[in-house]
């Protein structure tokens, strides 16, 4: 029957996590799920037949959350039957289910699937986007969000560290910002690189339905901002009157949070909070965009920054190409990181 | 010197609390809030001067969270004297200060502010807006949310569920939907009250800057659906072509969840979680819209559903009138529920 490659996209709050590569003795995201697969696969450990490893698109560190994370594993398909039990499901959507059911819930399984000919959860993928939370004096605080936001007391020069993640985009020497790779490169391209505050936009579109009409008439298509902020409708109870003040409107959790959103084909190891953590310097005005330019035109760890605190970074994409050229594209990586 | 009124604007998560009110042995909002103000004004426990008691806007049940409460205090002028210390601004923002920094981290104080004339937290107020947030079947997970979150299995009929959430609208005895309240009234006047599955918006508008561009020009004000999804700016590194694909557009963190928002002059014990979990039965088909319109009509616990999971719900905000009408809208509330 052969090996099957399961492709498994899934997300994870980082905060209880070593992060996501195996470690003996701590909980780590990769070792939480290769477990619950050889749970429902009653695959022993260290068996040599079915290894159960999980190769992983972007390794996240310690404390940094994932919502869109892709790894791969392989598996023998008589092994991988064991799946279905009483299920009338193919072995795979039977995988997907019971993994769904039995990881803790700081992960979530989004899904399993067969992964098409040529998928390398790593080397095939074309680029990754991350993005690094702030609420900055500006923001306000939202304690519900503590977990996944990092909070600094100052106000953020946004338009001065905007000016900085600009000199990052294009092919550069990343060594200035990443934690040393002996015998590797630090050479990446980034592709995208943005600071933003999120504008303040409603939670819903707010149409609300009035007594006794059919609910179901709210669901306009058109959300313009003008809808969205209609004043309360009028109820006919002898309140009334006082009650015509302008509805109160339900931001989004993230209104108004300094967000960092950076592309790139791969990152060098530290590099997003490195580079955060160099901007965040800039946007209180502890260093200068000259010292940034400097720290990108010649690559040394020394007098640069190390990485800003990690619970505000999160994994939040992979991007793979089209199934076509999903294997000449692991070829052509794979070279490419060798020789480095 | 007399007694000043405070009005303190906050939020918290409420997973660590046993809710908002004060009780022994056991960690609550306002036993948190109270102690952190007598340590700064130096005010021991029992003090029959200043007793440091808060009067709150909406009691808040274990569990369940608030973006945006309000409670106010009564402090001697000559205690509250004692904030400033060697801070050269007034007692009251001295006192924000000292607040913000000593509370633990999962309460925010949004505010302190000399109260206008006439104003009480509690009587004063003219309306209350919560939220209560699922992920269903439709919104997929986000482990980074599921403390604010109720997750269930299956997929909610919303328009099923805005028939009900409508049957609500206007004046009605909630006694079906509310823990009984012996010698008081269930009666209460919602007055928007509707669910919503949050369209998928872009976390940030997405003018990514181009390389060596000043970076400041990326503040565009219009933020149409057409500029947010742009295509990647080709770069100009030989990898280029592969890299064309789409850019990803990284989500909000609340799109695709099922929300229902509602806004009433107040609500009875257990009100907003047992709404929820009637509707919630509809949405997925266990009760129909006869048995709500039933309950909604003869309002008996008996046969009712009891209050759905606190984590979901939160209080997001309190309206209060024009300080003009401070005074007179506590008077006739205060008679309003003294009769009951």
């Amino acid at each position: 029957m052969g090996v099957m490659r399961l492709r498994i996209d899934l997300g994870y709050d980082g905060e209880g996590f070593y992060g996501w590569a195996l470690q003996p003795n701590v909980r780590t995201v990769q070792g939480e799920v290769e477990n619950a697969i050889r749970r429902i696969l009653r695959v022993p450990p260290d068996d040599s037949e079915d290894p159960v490893r999980l190769v992983v698109a972007g390794r996240t560190d310690t404390g940094v959350h994932a919502s869109h994370q892709v790894c791969h594993v392989d598996v023998n398909a008589s092994t991988l039957s064991r799946a279905k039990g009483h299920m009338r499901v193919s072995a795979v959507t039977a995988l997907e289910h019971r993994l769904q059911r039995i990881v803790p819930d700081d992960i979530a399984i989004h899904s399993v699937s067969a992964a098409p000919e040529g998928f390398d959860a790593r080397f095939s993928a074309l680029e990754r986007t991350y993005v690094y939370r702030i609420a900055d004096r500006g923001s306000g605080v939202d304690p519900r969000l503590r977990g996944c936001v990092l909070h600094i007391d100052d106000e953020l020069d946004i338009d001065a560290m905007n000016q900085a993640a600009a000199m990052t985009i294009g092919l550069h020497d990343f060594g200035s910002f990443a934690t040393p790779n002996p015998g590797g490169t630090t050479i990446r391209e980034v592709k995208r690189a943005y600071w933003e505050r999120v504008p303040s936009t409603p939670l819903c579109a707010g149409i609300a339905p009035q007594a006794g009409r059919v609910a179901a008439k709210a669901k306009a298509k058109t959300k313009t901002k003008a809808k969205t902020k209609a004043a309360a409708e009028p109820t006919e109870s002898p309140e009334s009157t006082e009650a015509t003040t302008q509805s109160y409107v339900v931001p989004a959790l993230e209104s108004g949070l300094v967000c960092f959103t950076i592309v790139a084909d791969a990152f060098a190891r530290n590099m997003v909070r490195s580079l955060v953590n160099a901007c965040v310097q800039i946007g209180v005005g502890k260093r200068d965009l000259d010292w940034f330019a400097g720290k990108m035109e010649v690559p040394e760890r020394e007098g640069s920054t190390g990485p800003i605190a990690p619970q505000g970074l999160t994994l939040e994409h992979v991007a793979y190409p089209p199934d076509s050229q999903l294997a000449s594209r692991a070829q052509s990586i794979r070279a490419v990181r060798t020789l480095s």
